[in-house]
């Protein structure tokens, strides 16, 4: 059969532009033997990708030119010629950007628990969960009464991180970007303070927000943000270092304060991760996150655009700031 | 009695000038019930007291305007008026920069090993090889057959943090400046390679000397040499940061590649520290570090300046590269 997928024609310099990207038609066979062919339902786009679409070394390899982008896919089985998979099953795994794909059994998660939206397994109880739980558990290790702050903090990781460190006890303050998220997030999610870094004042409104100091910074977005959060470290101050999203585009190297002389006036901890690391914990977690998500003790905003052709403008908005909660494209409504 | 001290006259901006420090004639008492009355014999002159000279919240308390300076001392026991201190017993404490203190006998360590030179009490046998052993083995962590870089490497800590490397199996580069201290590195201390920060081809040379990455950055030093050496870290690295001396004298912030991405590619560890924190380890260190001094396995270099008149000299040339070792102002010959 036909089917649509999309490569990467060129590499990116800064927010990548339309040409970066290629819509192709391709023709899968049937699925061979422990295969199975799926049909997308719902593409994950999140801001590491961007990271891949350059040709530098880092923790993962590259996208490779003109072959389809890929990322984390909630599908539909369509055809099954794998043991413990049946037409009509939904599954989750990291997949090309293809409306239908034949993929080895293996390398994909059936997803058995239907009581929860489809999305969230890309969400809250897929990476960005995961990146939440194990960056904020196991670097941050936030205590009762300890003041945490979490940037992008009403993106899919940051909202996670911020209600997991209040289930744990400890006092959350989120930095996001207007009013209607810095809202959300004390209104909706029940951090105990949120700081707009659009606004004017923003280094006084953060100073205001942490009148104790900042034990635990969960660092999404560098830049300038994350400056003014340094300023504020207590003794021991822990910082998972999950993302720079500001960066991400630059050509350059972004240039800020030297950090050195900070981490050693507060002997604090920085440790860059990547939730892969966390593989052996992913099980555990995702009961735990399932539960929250159950008793409503964790609530999530997805953001929903339709349609194949969005994917890359979805994929832009990450950048931009305009997207708000977690970006998926649903592509299908084959549910 | 008087006696003769060096007061904190203002606030330095930049190096410090003559006119920061000012001595001064004092007059002091016997030394009451449980003081010992101490004369100086070696002042110890560290770079992390350029912090203390700024008015601004640390780890540690700023020096007091118009009070003396202060920092480790060696110092000979005059009078006692504390049970187990007699006249003539070495001591090594905090104490200020004065040629004879009254001291309370808890606040000062009787040193009871004598077939150590005195001024190693000053180094490896004190606070800079404390610093140097704990910063490497309990964040550095290195693995045999690991490379191991250190910055300052010919320094107090540099020197002892590198042959502690080598004792641990780790492949160790040197970073130092001048070709007198990379021939040292390598010729007399056992380093596997040593690059001049002050060579033209400082990058390259440090790239051929890091084949196969860096998988602990001991940093000394910050600045463009800390640049250089993040380029090559691995995945997993771990960077005691134990000081970064290129900015001591800076006016303002310093400026730098921004960490986060370095940090996330590399999925790197980064952690301020202090030495005091680890002092319930001190014993068991300093029995190890004499241990390993007395069979040879660790060389000191130690570069002494005579004269109490000397000792704001001896402490500006830590910033200019000067000096070389371990340096300590011998102020009495009362040996």
């Amino acid at each position: 059969m036909k089917t649509e997928s999309i490569v990467l024609a060129k590499r990116p310099e800064g927010i990548p532009s339309d040409d970066v990207f290629r819509y192709e038609t391709v023709e899968i066979d049937e699925p061979s033997k422990d295969e199975i062919q799926i049909e997308a339902i719902y593409i994950s786009v999140d801001p590491y990708m961007r990271g891949r679409m350059d040709d530098s070394k880092s923790y993962i390899q590259p996208f490779q030119l003109d072959k389809p982008l890929a990322g984390h896919i909630v599908g539909k089985v369509i055809q099954s010629n794998a043991d413990g998979f049946e037409q009509g099953d939904y599954v989750v795994g990291m997949l090309p950007w293809q409306k239908h794909t034949n993929v080895s059994a293996q390398s994909v998660t059936k997803i058995t628990q239907r009581d929860i939206p489809l999305y969230l397994y890309l969400s809250v109880l897929g990476m960005t969960g995961q990146t939440a739980y194990h960056g904020l558990l196991k670097i941050g290790q936030p205590k009762e009464g300890e003041t945490v702050v979490v940037s992008a903090a009403s993106g899919a990781v940051g909202s996670v991180v911020g209600q997991i460190a209040k289930l744990k006890g400890a006092r959350v303050v989120g930095i996001a970007g207007g009013t209607s998220k810095t809202e959300y997030l004390t209104d909706q999610l029940g951090f105990d303070a949120s700081v707009d870094y659009k606004a004017d004042n923003f280094s006084e409104k953060l100073a205001q927000a942490v009148p104790d100091g900042v034990d635990v910074y969960f660092e999404n977005v560098g830049g300038h943000i994350a400056d003014e959060v340094m300023k504020h470290l207590n003794q021991f101050a822990r910082i998972p270092v999950c993302g720079a999203i500001s960066g991400y585009n630059d050509k350059g190297i972004e240039h800020g304060p030297r950090i050195q002389p900070i981490l050693i006036k507060s002997q604090a901890l920085m440790k860059g991760f990547v939730v892969a690391n966390y593989a052996d914990d992913f099980k555990q977690a995702s009961q735990q996150l399932a539960q929250w998500v159950n008793e409503d003790k964790i609530k999530t905003k997805t953001s929903i655009v339709e349609g194949f052709e969005n994917v890359p403008n979805a994929f832009r908005n990450l950048f931009t700031g305009d997207n708000f909660g977690k970006q998926v494209v649903q592509v299908s409504d084959n549910l």
